[in-house]
């Protein structure tokens, strides 16, 4: 199997962690060690503090393909071949994995078909072995996971320590604004070495009723409407974890949504067990809310309103990962001791001036003896019942 | 043309900017407007924020390819030529751009070249294309450059508020390490909403000798020894800067070296004109060195000491981007007003004992009437004489 890479890429780093290297490859092969190869001296204490079998620019002869075949499709499919060669493996089929460019990709691809390689995806295999987390793995995200709770709490925070004037939030005399929970939650993951490249929401009212609207900076924040904080930092690993506030009395409809997201998520929690299949647990999820009268994907496929979304899904060296709670998912849906995974549920109401969004996610690690809940937070609405 | 992608990725950001999408697609064709393709209705508002013609994931049946044909190689090339037919493209070539999983476009190409389309890369146009950059791109690339000048001198501060007991730096009663000026760092960018992708240098002594090790952080900074401070965070693009430090009174051949960097980057900084090409940039700063008895990549290739690296590189979406300052690079070695590029020549010695490395980088910017160094900070090893 061949990997290559540039730059920040999931599959790579589940090898090479937490290793800083530009363009490099790795290349697994059963039975022998993995090799890492790496393009330029500069980097080779960074390579060879990965503890793994190297193949050097030398090996590789990376100033030749530099002088002689300079075009990047053809100095990257040079290297390539030249890496699988130093490693004894003769043209024939591989299985591909790592990010590149999609057109450099084309172009290696070509050149290495006609040299008669032939290719197939190596990333869901790597998916199915990313899915069960080894003790360090599970030591990075249970770390991730924590940084990410203090960040929630401190939101907390600064929401319960807001005062109401005209129905608006403030604090020290300033409107409470997005951009001041953004900045706070920046500050403490950057503290933890903690970076955020897929974002986060901090999402009120009407925004955080479209669940992936990551929320706009300058919003001024209102009393008696939802606030989603979903926050999903990366470390070595990612963690996720949503909680939902409300400052002031919640409107009724909104206490009422918030009650069946509470009672789905204590169902989504007691039902994620080794065994059980992420698609039950969404069905099971849909039922309970379509009982309390709410649309969900099953009884309205395609709602924008109500439920709609997948209950979770696993989380790794990528944010989304295995375990799938997909319909038409095989044995990568079903959850097993070692999993880490979410269980989210949410109710929505897009409506730009009366909307709401009510969203709860625990990040959960399932043991071998019992699931472990590495977000345990309060649920409330109120923040000022957090302290 | 057509971009396709997951996540982050500079090829599209240069077109949605700074729209947080997961998977989406772009069709670019000549004389039409640009369409902007998205996968799941909870991106809805983020994906009308760009501004951009939209394709709904009903546009792209994504609701049919994700029952009748899930696999990820045949979901993703259905999707695409749906949208190419949408656009009114018929099969043919395409340039194709954007970051894909390795084995994915090689699944989704295979299954596009069976339906009789072909492929080229599209990077190396768009590479040209960004090279001049627009006003709201150079506005983006000063303020990130601003608040990478503020960390560097926040990191002057700490040093130069430094003690020294036994030879090494202390603060505030502690050893002061690489990760409490990495700490600092990482706080100010958060501060200014800007990450690191790339990671960070702070790298003392004979671990600054090796130009792209980023510096242990546990590591004890010692008096008279180097520190090469080497920042690039991303806002909506990225900046670029080196400074290099020594508490106390730096060895003799430190203070050569520094003198020989410090007159190389002069050199540089009056070469940098627009109609100059990079490698003649390179030549000249290598002769430098070399008149003053240093090994450079001309007089000895392949050196692990003396100047061993390229003298700059454009910056923009992507860290490293035209212009190019290698020796056989085309018209996208030629500087043009309109670049945004670094100078940044250096001298290494990688002995880990009594190595060090001394490297001086700016921004510039090439306006139309005379070039703007973005990064205008003092140059000096001592940090005390930056107060």
């Amino acid at each position: 199997m061949l990997l290559s890479a540039a730059g920040d890429d999931p599959e790579r780093s589940f090898f090479v962690h937490p290793a800083k290297l530009g363009e490099a490859l790795v290349v697994v092969r059963p039975g022998a060690s993995l090799r890492l190869g790496y393009l330029t001296p500069m980097e080779r204490d960074e390579a060879a503090a990965t503890g793994l079998d190297l193949l050097s620019p030398e090996d590789l002869d990376v100033a030749r393909w530099a002088r002689e075949t300079p075009e990047p499709g053809a100095f990257h499919a040079n290297v390539l071949a030249q890496a699988l060669q130093r490693c004894g493996v003769a043209p024939g089929r591989i299985a591909l994995a790592g990010r590149l460019p999609f057109g450099l990709a084309a172009e290696v691809l070509e050149r290495l078909a006609g040299e008669g390689w032939s290719f197939v995806s190596a990333s869901d295999a790597l998916l199915r072995i990313r899915k069960h987390k080894t003790a360090a793995e599970l030591a990075e995200i249970r770390r991730v996971a924590g940084v990410t709770c203090s960040a929630i709490r401190a939101v907390a925070g600064l929401l319960g320590a807001a005062g109401v004037r005209d129905g608006a939030l403030e604090l020290e005399g300033e409107p409470l604004r997005v951009a001041r929970l953004k900045a706070e939650v920046a500050r403490i993951f950057a503290g933890a070495g903690l970076e955020q490249p897929r974002g986060n929401i901090v999402a009120p009212g009407g925004e955080g009723g479209v669940p992936h609207s990551s929320g706009t900076s300058s919003r001024i924040l209102r009393a008696g409407e939802t606030l989603v904080v979903d926050l999903f930092p990366r470390g070595g690993l990612f963690a996720d974890c949503t909680r939902t506030f409300c400052v002031g009395e919640p409107p009724e409809r909104v206490g009422a949504a918030f009650a069946a997201v509470r009672e789905a998520l204590s169902l989504a929690h007691s039902a994620a067990r080794p065994g059980a299949h992420g698609w039950d647990l969404q069905v099971a999820v849909c039922e309970a809310f379509t009982a309390r009268g709410y649309a969900t994907p099953l009884s309205e496929p395609g709602t924008l309103q109500g439920y709609v979304h997948g209950l979770g899904h696993g989380v790794g060296f990528e944010l989304h990962e295995y375990p799938s709670f997909k319909r038409h998912a095989h044995d990568e849906g079903v959850l097993a001791a070692g999993d880490v995974l979410t269980l989210e549920p949410g109710l929505y109401d897009p409506d730009p001036t009366n909307g709401f969004g009510i969203r709860l996610e625990d990040l959960v690690y399932l043991g071998a003896e019992a699931p472990q809940n590495l977000t345990p937070l309060p649920y409330e609405l109120d923040p000022r019942s957090w302290r």
